[in-house]
């Protein structure tokens, strides 16, 4: 009988890593929330995680990272599995993979944080299915992770959809934006810190009728206009802190539809209700993608066989984990 | 011996199809150039072609066509293979796949004619050797294919990345847009038929000392920080008529990075030259694209092994044949 595959798995974000080992089936057999302070105690940290859990479960067969970028993800790059020129402050040109390979000598993967939440939606959630979809989180930043003929899409390097420009809203013509690179961009306007600076209090505290929730949903719409006319994908999934009002998906779905004009008889006819969906793949979405490209590396197929019980279960869990 | 394979191809533009058969090595055998009038004229004239020249050549084994749009190319919709509402007099809702179907027992494929073309760059021109493109025409409308992992890429139906909508450029704040659908977006905006409505004369009219031709740059340099942002392509190859002037793709270099704002050093290090690229395939790129993907039917493989002399030879001889 052939040894059993443990599979590592990272989810890399600003706040806070999340570490998770799964066996060939998908059970989360342990796991670690890391707050993410300095590159060299967190990253150490989550070595000893790894270190601890083959010590207990046996060697690992693969490990995959989704992470906060920008990420340098060509194969021949001089900095090939680093994160380049990040706003979070001791963060840039740290060598992710490197840092890993120093005690694990084993296939690894790095992928965008939201290319690796695509991969859980595609598995366990809005994504089920579908051949080419797009997974955008609207929060801290926004970010869009791509999933073309149903394998995560890097090109490239990998996609910073956040940062394309679309025209102003109505009303909105003199906030300058806070990109630092390109001011108005939309996640220069439409990010979390974008909406703070905007309106002078965090999205979680504006009103449902504030009238910013609309020149928000007009941005977020134009986003989903611009990766309609460009990747014409199956769906649209969209969450983040910013998505979280009861109607923010409806106020999308409305002012996309109004934006895509009724051009081609195809793009006017789509369900928007089924176009435009939330994330339902749980909090933990990007550590079970990365699990689910560890698999992949192993075996060069998406684990289809996996429970969703199995990944819902680490999702309800995870809170009591320390 | 096995048979020799004779591949049909048909490149359907709005005021010629150009109709050809070649054989396994990409050698044009025969061709045809028919001006675009009605489509039961266009149509059985290119029937006509392949029956002439199947009698001459023996049976075809695969017809590609390349056409204007937009198309209807989701297998399973009840228009499947047909022009669905095009601008364009009398050809909405023609099924051209079926129409071909009605003659012809072969293998068939249908794709937008700017997929076929940089398909054609891709063996041929500009896409050699790279992964990840985009193939933009700058003419009556403004067209953008796409290579993703090295094929034509459709997603859900076919992209149509000249409708997305972009900030107005600097002094160009009056003009409406000609969109029937979108008014402004890119196509409303720098098409060859915008520029006429525009500046009062068409694109081959304007001095190149006209201020129009940096308003023209800056969108079109717009229609490429999207897609570097969307798709990260490995290049974005411009051509059409509306790029003709000799300096276009130097202005739509130095505005793209402009645009591009020094963003994360993958982007801002982007050598312009080489990433904004001319097509050089020749003019009937669309035609050796849709014999490839013939090719591609017959063998599920690109034919590599063509000789760039044929095609090149094919598209110089192309004027000659009436």
């Amino acid at each position: 009988m052939a040894e059993p595959k443990l599979l590592g798995g990272v989810e890399a974000g600003g706040t806070k890593f999340l570490c998770g080992v799964a066996n060939e089936d998908g059970v989360v057999l342990d796991q670690v929330r890391i707050p993410t302070t300095t590159p060299a105690a967190t990253l150490s940290a989550a070595s000893a995680f790894f270190a601890k859990a083959q010590a207990r479960h046996g060697a690992l067969a693969a490990l995959s990272i989704g992470s906060f970028g920008p990420l340098s993800l060509r194969a021949t790059a001089p900095d090939y599995g680093s994160i380049t020129s990040t706003p979070k402050v001791g963060w840039s040109q740290i060598d992710l993979l490197g840092h890993f390979a120093q005690t694990l000598d084993v296939p690894m993967a790095l992928d965008t944080d939201v290319n690796c939440a695509a991969v859980g939606e595609l598995l366990f959630g809005s994504g089920r299915g579908l051949d080419t979809f797009c997974y955008v989180t609207v929060g801290t930043g926004i970010g869009v992770g791509l999933l073309v003929g149903g394998v995560p899409h890097g090109g490239a390097n990998h996609p910073e959809a956040g940062h394309i420009r679309l025209p102003r809203a109505l009303g909105d013509q003199a906030f300058d934006g806070i990109c630092p690179f390109h001011g108005d961009c939309l996640e220069g306007l439409a990010s979390g810190p974008a909406i703070r600076a905007r309106w002078g209090m965090p999205a979680e505290e504006l009103p449902p009728e504030h009238p910013a929730w609309g020149v928000i949903a007009e941005y977020i719409a134009g986003l989903c206009a611009s990766l309609t006319y460009i990747v014409r994908p199956d769906r649209i999934i969209i969450g983040g802190g910013v998505m979280q009002p009861i109607d923010m998906h409806a106020r999308v779905r409305t002012a996309l539809h109004k934006q895509l004009g009724g051009y081609d008889s195809s793009i006017a006819e789509l369900d928007m209700d089924a176009y435009v969906a939330a994330p339902t793949a749980g909090d933990s979405a990007g550590l079970t993608g990365a699990l689910a490209i560890a698999h992949r590396l192993v075996t060069r197929q998406w684990p289809m066989h996996w429970a969703i019980g199995a990944q819902q279960n680490s999702v309800s869990t995870l809170s009591k984990v320390s």
